[in-house]
């Protein structure tokens, strides 16, 4: 299966790459900008077929890896891939 | 309203970051991971609210700004926020 994984910073934590998007789409004539915030959008696809298993595997993974769990949030969203 | 925007590695493009992605969690100790892409995830605030409008001021800020159209494809969501 195929989990997609966001990691966004949270909420009060300063997003310098989304202060510079919203500068840039202001200097570019957009109108109306409120805020912009980044966040990294990971795919992974797993062997495992076991959606509890490979939900928890993810969550490790998130920990371990690939968010900072002090400054960021992330969340898990699982998807069977056809045949798998 | 609030948009999110996916931009993501069009398929074929190498992607070193996914690549790292996938030799750590297999350091790490990981087993079963088939294949990690990475990529961007921006939520914009704005103030438009006519859905048609939002809809087509994200696509031009995407073509403009955020997503190099040659090698990245982008995918946009709009979410209505309370209030608005």
């Amino acid at each position: 299966m195929k989990a997609r994984v966001h990691v966004t910073l949270k909420p009060g934590v300063l997003d310098p790459q989304g202060k510079a998007i919203e500068h840039s789409l202001s200097d570019l004539g957009f109108e109306g900008i409120g805020g912009v915030r980044q966040g990294k959008f990971i795919e992974i696809e797993l062997a495992e077929t076991d959606a509890a298993k490979a939900e928890a595997m993810v969550e490790e993974m998130c920990k371990k890896l690939l968010s900072n769990v002090v400054i960021e949030n992330y969340s898990i969203e699982l998807e069977w891939l056809k045949g798998v």
